[in-house]
């Protein structure tokens, strides 16, 4: 594939990953990339080049880090989840990714965001029986039947999970319906979509068996499941980033390749430059500060001076 | 356009059309039409040529019948309502179909179906705030908003409206919703599409007033809306019809062009060979016994003997 490894080799006591990710989504208007006012608009300034940028600088003046450094630059992160450079490194070689702890660049405002949270999709499927829509006494309307769904969805009341005093909110949410086939005919089949972010103390297991359990009597069927991550700021090595970061530390809500670090049972975090907001967005754009902090926060953390 | 009208000038004391349509949906693997064990398949046999083929052999074989006879048979029945060749004589050539009573051919399986339905078509739009599905708190769900719509719809109760001794039940009932843009999103907008199919007791205006007032609070957009058609089977007309026809007369549900006479002041039947729910199907297929059937009722009624 695309995806770069480079590893020091000193010895030191402890070994950190430094991972981003080479690919942008389809550029929207937004190049060439120019900077202005501070700031540097384009494709690509903020998911994830900002973060890369830091990660390659420091890679190249960091002669003498205090823990050794694999330094992980991968392809294929904005596309599908099986061809993701850094699930590739998991799944071909482990042993390259083995560390005490890892640092993902995705942006974070400059902020750390520690772990994340599971994403399970799933399709309730309600069926019906057509007929015309001038003898609907004759038929079954699968759309109507999808208003109980939307009134359990509703009624969710999310869980509140504390974990290394970081709080995730669950949500559990539509995103897409559709339903019906011509505005004559009585629907016989509704499909809603919807997303199930959790909490990263429950499996995907557990998460599909609580969607399995709130839609009793439904059509479920299950198509894209990925586990949350633990944050893990109880280790050692956590606990020297987050020092060495100071500040808040935040839960991260959406889905990140720290999962993947989790999965190998390596405690990771999100830390880069850039407002996840503008992520693909045509207004894309990062203030040069803030990348600037961010090499500055990870060099004294590198222990570099 | 298409149309060819004829008539009688006998100088009877009333005088009726009998109409038909000419084109047909388009062919669903059903040529070339084929007879087989009394049955006469193939594209159009129900939906109308059948209707057609038993008002051209009365105009050809009655010479002397005892009304004065319009014949018409129009095009583009089956396309948009503003190119029907029936609209366009009512817009142009309205004492072209002058009568006392008018029979449209379109399939009735040989029974007959006084009058017709309305129908309104609109959409409920509901609308949200975007948001990633990560952090649903920071949207407002539009797909859940339907949920109240669906509600109403499931709590409709039908009014069952007995015009001319025939009972003609509404229905209000979503056919189509569309919601949401990618599985990551909070929906910020979804349609839901209703159909009402009013009782022709109800003007149109009626028809809005209701729907707009049973979604009150709601941006209700109408895109369709045609008139019912009452029967009018007190006329001596349509009774000498009823009377020639014998059996049982139902309502018709589903709209048809028998509203465009109606539109007129004249009282109009459905009465045709064919089971309507064949019409645009792949086994569109019909009796020949029903076509003679048809054909032999209505020489009656012309008193051609």
């Amino acid at each position: 594939g695309d995806t770069v490894v480079a590893r020091t080799h000193l010895g030191r006591p402890t070994r950190v990953v430094v991972a981003g990710h080479l690919d942008t989504v389809p550029v929207a208007d937004n190049l060439p990339t120019r900077l202005q006012d501070g700031e540097l608009w384009g494709r690509g300034t903020v998911d994830m080049k900002g973060g890369v940028a830091v990660a390659l600088a420091l890679a190249v003046q960091v002669e003498a880090p205090t823990c050794d450094v694999t330094w992980v630059f991968y392809d294929h992160e904005e596309v599908a989840s099986d061809l993701n450079g850094l699930g590739r490194l998991v799944r071909l070689h482990p042993d390259w990714l083995a560390c005490d702890f890892a640092v993902l660049g995705e942006p974070t405002s400059g902020g750390l965001e520690g772990g994340c949270k599971g994403t399970l999709r799933a399709e309730v499927r309600l069926h019906g029986v057509a007929a015309h829509s001038a003898r609907a006494w004759a038929g079954v309307n699968a759309v109507h039947a999808a208003g109980e769904v939307l009134r359990r969805l509703e009624d969710y009341a999310a869980r509140d999970v504390e974990v290394d005093g970081l709080v995730y909110r669950e949500c559990l949410e539509a995103v897409l319906i559709s339903g019906g086939t011509a505005s004559n005919i009585i629907p016989d089949a509704c499909v809603v979509t919807v997303n199930y972010r959790f909490a990263p103390d429950r499996s995907e297991a557990e998460a599909l068996a609580f969607v399995q359990d709130f839609f009793d009597g439904y059509d479920v069927v299950v198509t894209d499941s990925a586990p949350g991550a633990l944050p893990g700021l109880d280790r050692p090595a956590a606990q020297a980033f987050v020092a060495a970061v100071g500040g808040q530390v935040n839960p991260k809500f959406g889905w990140t390749d720290v999962a993947r670090f989790t999965g190998l049972g390596i405690p990771a975090v999100n830390y880069g430059p850039g407002d996840p907001v503008l992520a693909h967005k045509q207004e894309e754009h990062v203030p040069l500060d803030q990348i600037r902090h961010c090499e500055a926060t990870l060099r004294t953390w590198l222990g570099a001076r």
